[in-house]
Parts: structure tokens; C-alpha cells; sequence
């Protein structure tokens, strides 16, 4: 029983609609009555049983309300690269456009300004939470302070000249600095690190990173058996398929999220979940850029945790976690033919509890129970597409997109209310990002 | 040049943004003005050339024009049934959900109302024409007449008990009848006709609407090798695959529609080419149901004229044609691990210029060019995840989705302006559709 005099104090109390609660039972509760206090869940109710005072209240009949959406990957500054260069073999749009422009034209502000721009998409579309790694990822950290966004912020290295890197020997000294620096600064922002990828980094510089995330107790991130083409170069250069060559390296554990994970084989499932690592799925990059389909379905049977990521705006062409969840349930089951697997239940459940465990976040985040942080969206259902009902988490999956979030609540602080961004000036930040691309443009 | 006198009776001016015309040399036109009078399309000339009065100005800037999508197949009844029976095996969701209910649930009025929800969502999504199979086919027809919309309307014939044919021996009268009937009603209306399936449809069946088909010149539309169970029932029973079958029963020529495609070798994308039949290709509802890719960008090579649709919302589960273009795109880049197949443009123009041809209505729709009738959308750019801005048919395809159409013009009406509808009464048509799913959910 809830004690009523507590609720004298609430800041935001959600009535009405129908709740996705995500726990692990998997709760749907109607006419829910949610409050919110210093950011914090502190009761889920049913309609009726108590009478509350609140600072706020968001009456939400006919919406549906769940946790706040969890992107376990994505490149935000990328938004400064949204259809440059599309429909393009691989090699060619990584070497011949994406690399050189961001060698060009990436820099502090231009990370700032597209970072700023990414989370109000994100924000618009109903993610609340987002896990990205870049260069200049110090800025990426500012804006989603500046924002008000919860987020895993990676510290990307590789073996390469980068833009904010030109001495790879500092890469150590960089990563331990970037850890100190944000760490405990906010509740909202977790830094980790992020090794681009088996091809792009060296053992040395694998296992170096990963030892300053052991040491710090921090994620590490990874692209990893992502084409067909870094399984025969890793295989060539190590005699170890990828998998295999960081199993063998020894930075596969429960703090590693592997992203990608197209080319792997039963044994290295295996690997993948015995050393508790974690996946981060991201259909829509994998498959406009013909990188392959990743086993999902498999992984899954064999215990590991799976997240939903939109990758990067260079390769999907959006950050709207809605329709990737739709995508992702719809090609696996034409890719293993069969339509039951990838149910619209399970997909919610990557989007929210399973992206949160990814990132280590399964405490504070991925579903909506007192003690948890209030990170909640509203969904307006009272749209023609979204009519009739019999499923919500068929509507969601299969036909609500990012533009049917209405409201939106992270940490207990509303930033989008009626589709209103409340935190930032966005005709500006796209004014910047604009301009951005107009200089990409001249080039 | 023109006329300027002609200019007084303009009812509608489309100035500024930039206009995708979809014409067979695929102009892009920078601050267009667009004439419309009676429907027409009278003039696309470029910004500054004349000085022109209208009833009505649109002025577009920061938007993309574009033609209104064509959705080459769907059943508009069937958002009755969305999300009612998801992610389960096809023949238990076509035989204990689907079926079951369309004998108890479909009647006149239900199709009136379904269609008025689907056409609403259509037009809220851009799609200004649409090609529909289903029972009760003067209803949809009637629905599409009050909407205002463009539609090729095909009335469904099989071997089986329907919910609007009792006896079926009375096929033939009834396709008659139906043809004669909507005929020359209304310049937005082209009635045809639509067998199931093979295995739905027996060779007399095929072969007697096909013959009122050519009688009539009317289009005919079918299910075709849409599973691998399919192609193994009628091989077993006529000793020849689907696409063999009906070429053996010459059913297949310009005027036919072949829906699905999924499970054709290279003879049969040669057969099909050489009898200029028509394909209209529904990927998210293939993946959904796990029924297959079908191998369209070889189709497109062998010269064949493919469209796209959504096919119906109990497979889908939404009509929103620019989603399915994204899919599109990206499913059959990661199936032929070629991220250079279906690029933008093309697909673009599958949902557009295409479209029309498969249904052969290219005469009067499609593009934007000077005789056309004026079936025009116009896309609201500036947004968050439409910014920056490097190729239209970029955004168009990866990042657009349906609630980006701000105004939808058809036959030179504008039926939807700043996403408000004007010809129908949405709130009242929703209400009646969960008033039809009521019932159903408490069966």
C-alpha cells in the first residue's frame, strides 16, 4: 500500500491510457496512475485507488505509455552526413565519402551541432536513451547534457589518424582522461569506450582499451563481424575468425556490446553468450548497406541480450527506434521463414528492458516500476493508422512510427510535450547543421 | 511558352521548394510553379517565367512536390483487422483468424467504413491512387467515389463460399455486372477484376474472368507464387508451377497484375516480361508473413514494369507507401548482398511513374507534367530528420515516412491541407471502425 501523504509532493502524476510496463512479467496495466518524484518512479498504480496532488498531471486516455526507448548504437554527429552518399558498394562509400568528410569537416562544434540535432530526432521519435561513439565524443556528452538526454557516451579509437586523434600513441592517456572527466558528472551520462573494430585496431590497441575499462568498470563497445569481408581479412591476418580473435584476446565478457554480429557461426553464439556479452542489433544500417542479416533469433535462444541500434544516419537514413523495431521483426522472419519468431512482444522488450541491460542500465532504466528513473513516452493512439486496437505491442511494432510520440519524460523532466521540443531551439539547431552541410556541399 | 491570358481561371498555384516530377527523364525542377485548372495539370514552368493568379496559391518552400504514390495492391477492408491475429504461422493466421472472421464480420457496411479508415490513412500518407481486391468491391468503390480518391477497384472472384457470393456459379454474371455498372461513373474510378489465387481459383474460373477482363478491356489482377506452398500445390495439381500454370492458361498478358511474385526462376521473370505483365511487389507484408523475397530487381533487368503497394492491413500493418519504399529498398540490397540495387530513384519511381503503368494509368497520372491530371503531394522538409538536405530522392526513400505529407491534391483537389482532412469526418469514421472491432474482439 502506498502511504497518501507522500504523494503531496509529487511533480508529474500520468493518468489514463494504457500502461506497457516492460517489466520482466511483462505487465499491461489500464487507466494507470503513475507518479513521478526528483526524476524518480515512485509508485504504478491502478486507476481509482488513491486520490493525488501533483505539480503536473498528464491525463493520457486512449495513448499507450512505456518506457522510453533504448538506441544501443548510433554515431550521432553522423546526422551531418543523412543521404551524402547512398546506394553505394561499401568500400567506395566508406573510403570515398564518409571517411574523407569526416577527416574534412568533423571537429568540435560540428560534433556539437549534429549531436544537438540527432537527440532532437531521437527525442521526436521516443528514445530516451542512446549509446553512441564517435570522434570528439567529449562534445557528443555536452550536447546530451545540454539536452537533458540520458546516454552511454563511447570514446571511439583506432589504429588510424582520426580527426581528434592525430597521435595514436596518446590513445591510452586519451581514453583513462575521457573516463575521469565524465564520470559522476551527471546521473544521466555514463562514459565508456568504443574499439572500432577488429580491422581497424590492432590486438595491442584491443586489449589496451579494454584493460582501461576493466579498470575503470566501464562498457566496451565494438563493431564486430559486421561484412563478409572483415571475417576473411580478420581470418587471414589472425587465422581466428573476429569472434574467435577477441574470444582468444580476451575482451569478450558481460561489459563488451558486440554490434553487429552478422557473420557468426553456432560456436561463436556460443562464445558470445558464455562470456555474457552482449549484442547490439541494427537491421536497417546491415541491410542498405548489404552487410548481411545477423542470426538474431539464434543469438537469442542461446541466452545472449539483445538491443535495438539505428547505427548511424550515413547508413539508415534515420534514428526513429519505432521503425526499427519494425524492420527488425519483419526480416527475420522472411530470412528464417518463419513468422513467429521476433514477436512484437519480444521486439518491444530489445527496444526497452533488453537495450537497457546492454548497456548495463537494467537498474535505473528499460521499464516502468516504482524505484526506477521516470524515462517515459506517450504514444497518441487516436490516429487513423493506429485504428483499431487489438495488440498494442503489434501497433507498436508493426505500425506506430516516431512521429505518434507525443510526450516525452527523461529522468523525470518533460522535454517534449505535444510533439513541443521544451529543451532546445531546434529551427536553430537546424540552421547549424544546415550550414554544415552546405560547406559539405562545396567541396 | 504560354498563353498568359489563360492564367485568369487557375484554381490551384503551386509555388517554390523543389519538384520531383517523375517524368521519364526524371526532372528536378528548383522553385517550380505549377498550374492547375479542372483537375488538370496546365503548366510546370520554373520560378520568375510569369506572373500568375489563382484561386488558390499553395506556396511551398523548404518542400518537396512530388506526385501522389501509387499503391498497387492492397484490401482497404482489411484495417478492420489490423493487428488482430500477428506472428504466427500462415495457415493458422489465414484459416483460424483471418478467414473465420471475414465470413462473420465482412458486410456492406464494413467495407464502407474500412475503406474510409484505410483511404483516410492513404491520403494522410500520400497516396493519392490505389489498386483494391476485395468482397463487397462496390462498396470500396462507393468509399473511394465520396473520398475523392483515384482507385482501380477489382472485384474478387474464387471457388470458395465468399462472404458476398453465396453461389459461385453466378461469377460471371456478377464480374459482368460490376464492370457495367462503375464504368464511366467517375474519372477517378476504373473498375476490373481479381481472381485469389491460383489455388484458390479453379482453370475456368481464371480463364472465364480473365475472358470478361479482355471483353471489357479491364485490368485483372491475382495472387501469384506469393509461397513455397503454393508453388507446390498447384505444381502437384496441374504439373506445372504458378507462373507456368497461368501462362498455359493464357491469363497472362499486359492487362494482368501478377501480386507477389516471391517464388519465380529466371524461365518464369522471362515469361512474365515477354508477356508484359505487370508485377506489384508488397515486401513488408512478404516479410511479415514469411512468405519470401520476391527477385525484383532481376524482374526490373528482364524489363518487366513493377509497382509497389502495402497490400492489406492484416499483413502489414499500415498503408504508409513511403515505409514500404524504405523496406523495399533496403531488403533486397542485403538479399542480393548489393547495396547499389532498387537506389532511390528507382524505387522512387516504382511508387510513382511505375506504379501507374502497372495499373495503366500512366496516361494520366504518375508524374507532373503539363496534360497530367493533378494528383500532387507535398512533403514538409523541415524537420529535424529530413535535415540537412543532400538528394531528395534520398530522404524521399530512407527518412520520409507518411506524417511528412503535408498536402495532398487529387484531380486537382486538394484533400488534405496541413494534415487536416477535408472531405471526411475522421473522428467519426474512427469511432465506427472500433465500433466494428468491438464486436470481433468479442467473439
Amino acid at each position: 500500500m502506498i502511504d497518501t501523504a507522500q504523494h503531496m509532493d509529487i511533480d508529474i502524476l500520468i493518468t489514463g491510457g494504457t500502461l506497457l510496463t516492460m517489466s520482466e512479467s511483462m505487465d499491461i496495466i489500464e487507466n494507470p496512475v503513475i507518479g513521478i518524484r526528483d526524476g524518480k518512479i515512485l509508485f504504478v498504480e491502478k486507476e481509482g485507488a488513491f486520490q493525488h496532488r501533483a505539480n503536473e498531471i498528464i491525463d493520457a486516455p486512449g495513448s499507450v505509455i512505456m518506457p522510453g526507448l533504448v538506441n544501443t548504437h548510433t554515431h550521432l554527429p553522423m546526422v551531418c552526413f543523412r543521404g551524402l552518399a547512398d546506394d553505394l558498394p561499401l568500400m567506395d562509400w566508406l573510403n570515398n565519402h564518409i571517411f574523407p568528410v569526416e577527416l574534412k569537416y568533423v571537429n568540435r562544434e560540428m560534433v556539437y551541432d549534429g549531436s544537438m540535432l540527432a537527440i532532437a530526432e531521437m527525442i521526436l521519435s521516443g528514445t530516451t536513451t542512446f549509446c553512441d561513439g564517435y570522434f570528439y565524443e567529449s562534445s557528443v556528452t555536452r550536447a546530451a547534457v545540454d539536452a537533458g538526454m540520458r546516454a552511454v557516451l563511447c570514446m571511439g579509437f583506432s589504429d588510424f589518424f582520426t580527426p581528434d586523434i592525430y597521435d595514436q600513441s596518446n590513445n591510452i592517456r586519451i581514453a583513462e582522461r575521457f573516463i575521469e572527466k565524465w564520470t559522476g558528472v551527471s546521473p544521466l551520462i555514463t562514459p565508456a569506450l568504443f574499439c572500432h573494430a577488429p580491422y581497424t585496431c590492432s590486438p595491442e590497441t584491443l586489449c589496451a582499451i579494454k584493460e582501461i575499462s576493466e579498470n575503470a568498470g566501464v562498457f566496451y563497445q565494438i563493431h564486430l563481424a559486421e561484412t563478409k569481408d572483415e571475417v576473411k581479412i580478420i581470418q587471414e591476418k589472425y587465422n581466428r575468425t573476429p569472434v574467435r580473435h577477441l574470444h582468444h584476446l580476451g575482451v569478450l565478457d558481460d561489459k563488451t556490446v558486440a554490434v553487429h554480429c552478422n557473420w557468426v557461426d553456432e560456436e561463436e553464439i556460443r562464445i558470445l553468450a558464455d562470456c555474457g556479452t552482449k549484442v547490439s542489433h541494427n537491421p536497417e544500417s546491415s541491410m542498405k548497406l548489404a552487410a548481411g542479416v545477423a542470426p538474431i533469433p539464434r543469438m537469442m535462444d542461446a541466452g545472449i541480450t539483445v538491443g535495438l541500434g539505428t547505427d548511424g544516419c550515413a547508413s539508415n537514413n534515420d534514428l526513429d527506434l519505432l521503425r526499427e523495431m519494425d524492420t527488425a521483426a519483419k526480416i527475420h522472419k522472411v530470412i528464417s521463414m518463419d513468422p513467429t519468431v521476433m514477436d512484437a512482444k519480444t521486439v518491444s522488450r530489445m527496444a526497452t528492458l533488453d537495450g537497457a541491460k546492454v548497456l548495463g542500465l537494467e537498474d535505473r532504466i528499460g521499464s516502468i516500476e516504482a524505484g526506477k528513473r521516470a524515462d517515459i513516452i506517450i504514444l497518441d493512439m487516436n490516429k487513423p493508422h493506429l485504428t483499431p486496437l487489438y495488440n498494442v505491442y503489434s501497433h507498436i511494432v508493426y505500425t506506430a512510427s516516431g512521429s505518434d510520440v507525443s510526450t516525452v519524460i527523461i529522468d523525470g523532466k518533460i522535454v517534449m510535450r505535444d510533439r513541443i521540443l521544451l529543451n532546445m531551439d531546434i529551427q536553430d539547431i537546424m540552421k547549424r547543421v544546415r550550414k554544415i552541410a552546405d560547406e559539405i556541399k562545396l567541396q
